[in-house]
């Protein structure tokens, strides 16, 4: 294959020129710091992490993880979410920690990708874990928490999405008893939101005609707390019942926190990820058709490093939500360039200095022969000021 | 090889928990800030690069970089210096703007481990880069920035050392010929620091008594500006006079900034980068051995992105740095700690919501019948509002 030109990167990466830079800063500080006051506090993980653990426990399938070897053989990953690294925090530096415990991260996370897809090999997630605590009051104050923090990043317009992982499982094993096969293509068409698809395929089911409607019914289980109600009138199972009422308790606490007008519920919605075993979520932005935030319950994670414990947590889509808000952020702060010559050097670069303590932001250039002309100069600058002896 | 456990994570790589978190984060914005007042604008490139681009112009030895293959079986590397990807974005993204182009940059980056030696494989850098300006001016701003930046960080004593590529260089040619086995076991030394080892490898050179007296007295060049003329006396070749009158003129700079007394010339230091080609610096604080910061002039590495340039920058060891003043950031903010009820939810939630815009850190918890004592919760807030109908 041909070697890659000097000025090529791999693929599905960028660089952040300053404009973006700013606007990458402000949506993290600004979220970091919203988190903090909910009591999150962030922890950095590394990029590398073993393949044998948190690799294998990560979210991510096994052919989109980066996999390297380190110098003894052992197989490496870089870091494919902040949730997997967090838990064998969670069960090792920080086990003698009591429950609750609550944490936020901003950091990139990587995805191995197979052509130019136009995703993103390398993106940044910030969130907040809640662990130890499986009331419906921890999952509400991760949804208002998600809430808090898009607002914090500067989105006006948003929606979240609000489903169970419980409720499509119970279904789907009532109905179709264990026809896996017949689950998964279900699942498939209702994770790509792909409800024409679904419906096909329930046409083709060889099930009574009442399961069937059953099954197309569920396309209308959206909106709000009543929806718990009339999705209890599909199920018989106790134990998915009693997801549904935990759901309707979330809601509860949802309004008590004042924001359940952001919220609609989705009985239809999937987790991307087989992790999750409770409620989920997604947050959409305007008419963006991709979600700038995700989330839901995991309580088996933990248990795989050894301290059990049911947990929640959320991720905001970082970059997506710059790109969102990037207008927001794209202005210059003034720039002031003082010249000089050598005779007058000391005098400028003290009155440079002095102006940066003010807050400015000082350029200095020491002028030669052929300076380049003012005009030019003052596209880059908001202000000249010339200390040269001919300046003067 | 056996498995690693649950809880191990890569060699040489680290979690910060909080309150180091809260320290790297305090050095971050102190010097990104202070960095931004000079005019340096930050940027971010990716954690990926191609081997054959950026790897190959890395300041890294190729043993120590992280290689990986992306799907096309192209070799990629961990970013492992921030120079040579800010050297392609000057050339190909920024290419159409004028030099001088002052950047920053805060970003991890990772140097494969071979064992346990206590060195780490990720850490993080920050520094800044003038390109496009060759003078002894912007070799004296970029070390006045790095004094600023170290003072913003937080370190109060250090001293920078500040030598010259091209004085040994020329010295060793002028006295050994061109026998580069001698030349490199001297270098070896004197990069270690082993004056020892270095005046016994010149009592087995075969070289007249006058170089091996020369060689040996380069030892006692240290000093301030006087160093640089007492240095002239040592060689004979004009571009090497030069080099060390540019040294000169980079001192009269620092005098200008007013800070040449946080530095001293020490003509036997040798950058460990063979990229450097004109002034090296390295920044000690208090009685570490090994620098926090370093630095130098590089005028090549851009010609091999296609766009020639001289270029200076330093980058801050910030892992150091917060081991150095990590001891001011160990502090928890006050938080408090609301327990509600159901009856209580909403005005509970409500307080909490309030107080946080108020700028304090509030968690909330739902009580349950069993909740531990209040001493016990006393350890981990420094105050608890209980909002339960029991506890009015």
């Amino acid at each position: 294959m041909s070697k890659p030109k000097v000025f090529e990167k791999p693929l599905g990466v960028r660089d952040y020129l300053p404009y973006a830079v700013r606007g990458l800063r402000t949506i993290e500080n600004n979220v970091i710091h919203c988190m903090e006051k909910w009591g999150y506090q962030e922890i950095i993980t590394p990029t590398l992490e073993y393949y044998d653990t948190v690799g294998m426990a990560s979210l991510t399938s096994d052919h989109k993880l980066f996999k390297l070897l380190d110098k003894k053989g052992t197989t490496l990953v870089l870091r494919s979410d902040n949730t997997a690294p967090i838990a064998r925090v969670v069960s090792s530096l920080l086990k003698d920690e009591p429950l609750p415990i609550r944490l936020s991260y901003h950091s990139n996370v990587f995805r191995a990708m197979k052509d130019e897809a136009g995703r993103d090999a390398e993106f940044v997630q910030t969130g907040a874990e809640l662990i130890g605590d499986g009331s419906p009051d921890a999952d509400a104050e991760i949804i208002a928490l998600a809430i808090s923090s898009l607002k914090a990043a500067g989105i006006k317009n948003f929606k979240i999405a609000l489903g169970h992982m419980g409720f499509l499982q119970g279904l789907f094993e009532e109905t179709l008893i264990a026809n896996q096969e017949e689950q998964t293509l279900l699942k498939k068409h209702l994770l790509n939101k792909n409800y024409v698809g679904y419906k096909q395929a329930i046409k083709h089911l060889s099930i009574p005609k009442e399961a069937k409607q059953e099954l197309e019914g569920i396309l209308k289980l959206r909106g709000g707390k009543e929806i718990c109600e009339l999705a209890k009138t599909y199920i018989n199972d106790p134990s998915t019942k009693q997801s549904i009422h935990h759901l309707f308790e979330v809601w509860e606490v949802l309004e008590a926190y004042g924001v359940s007008e952001h919220v609609g519920i989705d009985l239809t919605m999937l987790g991307d990820f087989s992790y999750y075993t409770g409620m989920t979520f997604e947050g959409y932005a305007g008419k963006l058709g991709f979600p700038v935030c995700s989330g839901g319950r995991y309580d088996n994670l933990l248990t795989q490093f050894g301290r059990p414990a049911p947990a929640t947590g959320f991720s905001l889509k970082t970059n997506r939500i710059l790109e969102v808000v990037s207008h927001n952020s794209n202005h210059e702060f003034p720039r002031t360039l003082i010249l000089y010559d050598e005779q007058n050097r000391t005098e400028a670069l003290k009155h440079a200095q002095m102006l940066r303590t003010d807050g400015q932001i000082i350029e200095t250039r020491k002028t030669t022969s052929l300076i380049e002309s003012k005009s030019h100069l003052l596209q880059n600058y908001t202000d000249i000021i010339n200390m040269t002896k001919g300046g003067k």
